[in-house]
């Protein structure tokens, strides 16, 4: 009884604080009883013994074990959650050597690792069920799944799980923008077993060239391979088919190599948009010298089983052409059942999961969301300039002096990293030379601002807000972010770290999640890769292509993918790939 | 017009033989052209131009790219042939790894080579198809094929070639034995999709084992996993899958390990059957060790979709158990085309394709069959005991003593293979003993026999004929045996190098097909083997389990292969097997 009235008093402490006070209670609460778990002390285990049936671990929910996912769960080490890992791959697969599986340089069982593997070296308990989430119910806190396997091994098998805590980190599928056919007809390259399909289907297009009854015009559209895209996915597997054939199948196939052709189709100006334009230009020229029918401005308009139509976006003539083999990466799609949530809990016309910079989602309670499936909602600062000028202005002076700003100058920058970015492109220093600036440039010492001045000199910080990238590096990050938070729980709550709440009291319990770009590689093929690394480093060629591999030998998720991609490698120089069909 | 003549005459001369005269015709009237191919010298070029246009290289259509296709292909050197290979497989597996295949403790992809890899060595025209062979027309030399690939490159692609010979090599498929629900229900373990069908399998049976939805009933049901066959392949895989299960799998699936059962089903007495019964009693004696439920003299009767119905031999009392997976390895059946075939050719009634001990098939011209679907039908002593008298006989006076016998006796030994057999077992030492027995024990010298008596003494030699096991060594044996007879078709028709005739004139051209017998393995799992080596040498242990290792490493088909086995075995001793499911 002891127990629940100090339950109660401690609830009603933390009242205002709906979202994160039961954590802090429990913890709180329960501590005797976990030290007694942790450390196994008799007496304590006793007196916490009242409490056994009321404690229970929160319940986490897992969705996906893609970049996110599993970074989220190889960096949660806090014993004192109970956690279920939904998803209808048992593995993580090192999506950036897709490209390579698709033509044997690597294999597709060298870029997986079992999440049981990875989660049995916890000290607690994690349960993984290979099932599909259908629905998300946010009001009962509860998940509905189901089983993927399409074997003869019964029905399809239906369940739900309770969560306390959610973590959605689903990634995304590809986006055909409705262009009709491309389901039907053409190859995506987001999963292993895409890989591996795009692998067998290359081969068989050139075991069925090289039949005696196909006709000299069927051969030709039989090895005409299209790659509809030219983001970093589409054009490293353009180079790697491109080396492939020239490398390795040429030499099984004399009889119909020379009617291999490769065509790129980008809707844009150029290939390679995102990355700086000497990148571009180089890639460009490379294709060209390689002889791949690189078709910027062409936008791919409908898919047939044998011809794929595109529209020149300045003239606007369509054109068709007979092809073997469609890839189609341009860009990522959202998860119908992300579209339905989103429907549920308010979130609608948007495009994938709105988050607070904590990567909760906005409108729901408990809920966090992470990697491809959602973006950050960066708040403006404009909405806030009011309160950030009153919680400065701590005399309420009715203006602001540097003194003033030096008190929340630091919650300011990271709050709205914004502010920084601006600074950067305006070349400033710090906030207080911008703020200088809007005073008509007066000494340190003498600059004073009233809140009209104030919002002026921060009116255009809220343009450099820009959504992060849709990358494995950022849902990995973000997923050992969220980690952190959840192992920390209980020690931010008593202690928070983050940024002064502007609006409220006190401080967030967390840092706000903040990106860090090392840098992105485009493989080119020919054993050479461009990089655009931080601070505009721009490296290309065959030393990039050597980096390249000790880069993506480093981030592999264990010892064994490591070795296992690495004698892949190896074998690939010695051996060549292999062309067998299976 | 010389040629012409030439050729007609020739043709006469042969004309008792018909089946062998073309290819001695033609390598007769076409040796100019022949030398000139291999060794460019101009003067003989010139001297066969006459020809050039009569002569076509003979066209060799090899079907089947399995052990006996591969190794022709691999022995065949004359660059005489234009040769073109129909499989639907585009690789050579080496099957006796496939068990290893089911549980990743090699990777399929280790124990393939692509055919055209195999073919682009030589230093001849060799075209592959990857197409099944519908139907042989041995009327019209022409065989009818359909590509295989059930993508959407277009329908199915058909198309017919013309041969000189054929060699037909398409192996055999799993017996059913006509069991109602097994091929809809059961997983055969003959081709590399099938193993990797089989790992998937598992690992979705421990996956659905593990959904929290799942009864406990059902549970062990799923993880109940059945081996149909006492037979090598079987009982490697039932070995191999408790190997995986309590190695790997037990790890990571921790709560529901404890409901595995493995079932071993025989319809025999014991299982392994045809080897040494200290091997039998050993294998036995294991699985019980093991846990694995051996339960021999159960005959299944049907399997459904989950149950699996047995009768026991001795009760005839049936039994019904529901299973998550069964494997069925309970020998080989003919494939359709092969019966289609055999009725064609009058070979009715018949489980395989008769071949003479030349790999020939009877009733045909210029057909070989070899490997799995075919057997050699031995030619009986008895039906040429009076040829070979009179052949002995040389002064026709009507007894044989030593020294006439002499004269055929290599010949006798070679053309019937029996007699060796059967010396063997009565412990003679050579055929002279033989007929000695037969004469009363009489000395060498004084041996006089009449044909009654030469009867008498062979009377029981044919009993000990029997049938070549379906094995890869008989099916790569045979097939370098018969590529080493294409390679050298013109010099044994000149210099025949085989036994006597007895029932014509002359020798045959070459020695028959004779098969070594090297031994055989069975692996028990737990790093250990049973070998059954040549002399009755038995070995079984974790030394045998090395003398696999490094017999089957030997007998890999290409350096490529050899280097990945031995680094997949090396990394399932490091890091254990993958359970991805892909």
């Amino acid at each position: 009884m002891h127990g629940y009235t100090f339950f109660h008093r401690a609830s009603r402490a933390f009242h205002d604080h709906p979202s994160i006070s039961k954590l802090l209670v429990l913890f709180t609460i329960s501590s005797g009883g976990l030290v007694a778990f942790s450390d196994a002390k008799p007496s304590h285990s006793v007196s916490a013994g009242a409490f056994q049936g009321d404690f229970k671990k929160k319940r986490v929910v897992v969705l996906g074990t893609g970049w996110a996912g599993t970074s989220f769960l190889k960096s949660l080490k806090n014993p004192s959650y109970d956690v279920q890992v939904v998803s209808p791959r048992n593995y993580f697969a090192f999506t950036p050597l897709l490209p390579s599986v698709t033509n044997g340089t690597v294999e597709a069982r060298s870029i997986v690792e079992p999440i049981r593997n990875i989660v049995k070296k916890k000290d607690f308990d994690v349960q993984f069920r290979e099932a599909e989430c259908l629905k998300i119910d946010a009001v009962n806190k509860r998940v509905y799944c189901q089983s993927t396997q399409d074997t003869n091994l019964g029905g399809k098998e239906e369940f739900s799980i309770e969560y306390d805590y959610l973590v959605v980190a689903m990634g995304a599928r590809s986006n055909t923008f409705n262009t009709p056919g491309v389901v039907e007809n053409c190859h995506f390259l987001k999963e292993v077993e895409d890989a591996q399909r795009i692998r067998r289907t290359v081969i068989d297009c050139f075991e069925r060239a090289s039949l005696p009854s196909v006709s000299e015009e069927e051969r030709k559209r039989l090895l005409h391979f299209v790659v509809v895209g030219g983001g970093p996915t589409g054009v490293e597997f353009a180079a790697e088919l491109h080396d492939f054939v020239v490398e390795d199948i040429s030499h099984l196939y004399p009889t119909v190599k020379d009617h291999v052709k490769i065509t790129l189709l980008e809707a844009g100006d150029h290939i390679l948009n995102m990355f700086d334009k000497r990148i571009t230009a180089f890639a460009e020229e490379k294709f060209q010298r390689d002889g791949i029918d690189l078709k910027t401005g062409s936008m791919v308009v409908k898919v047939t089983d044998n011809e794929i139509s595109t529209k020149l976006m300045k003239t606007g003539e369509t054109q068709s052409v007979p092809y073997g083999m469609v890839v189609w990466s341009t860009g990522i799609g959202t998860r119908p059942i992300i579209m339905d949530f989103m429907n549920q809990i308010g979130q609608t016309n948007r495009r994938v999961l709105a988050t607070d910079e904590w990567l909760r989602v906005e409108g729901c309670d408990s809920i966090y969301a992470l990697g491809d499936c959602a973006t950050i909602n960066q708040r403006k600062i404009m909405e806030d300039v009011a309160a950030i000028f009153s919680k400065a202005d701590k005399n309420q002076s009715g203006t602001l002096n540097v003194n003033d700003f030096k008190y929340v100058i630091n919650d300011v920058c990271e709050r709205y990293p914004q502010v920084e970015l601006y600074l950067k492109k305006k070349q400033l220093k710090n906030i207080v030379d911008l703020l200088k600036n809007s005073n008509g440039n007066a000494q340190n010492e003498s600059i004073k601002l009233d809140i009209e001045r104030f919002k002026l000199a921060l009116s255009e910080v809220d343009s450099q807000m820009k959504n992060l990238p849709a990358t494995a590096q950022v849902a990995a990050q973000q997923g050992s972010y969220l980690a952190n938070c959840f192992n920390r729980m209980e020690e931010c709550e008593n202690n928070p770290e983050g940024p002064l709440r502007f609006r409220g009291a006190g401080r967030h319990r967390f840092h706000p999640f903040r990106y860090k770009h090392f840098g992105q590689f485009a493989p080119l093929g020919g054993e050479q890769t461009a990089a655009q690394l931080p601070g505009d480093w721009i490296s290309i060629g065959h030393s990039t292509q050597w980096l390249w591999y000790s880069v993506y030998a480093s981030k592999l998720v264990s010892w064994r993918t490591r070795m296992l991609v690495i004698s892949d490698w190896g074998r690939r120089f010695v051996f060549g790939r292999d062309s067998s069909r299976i």
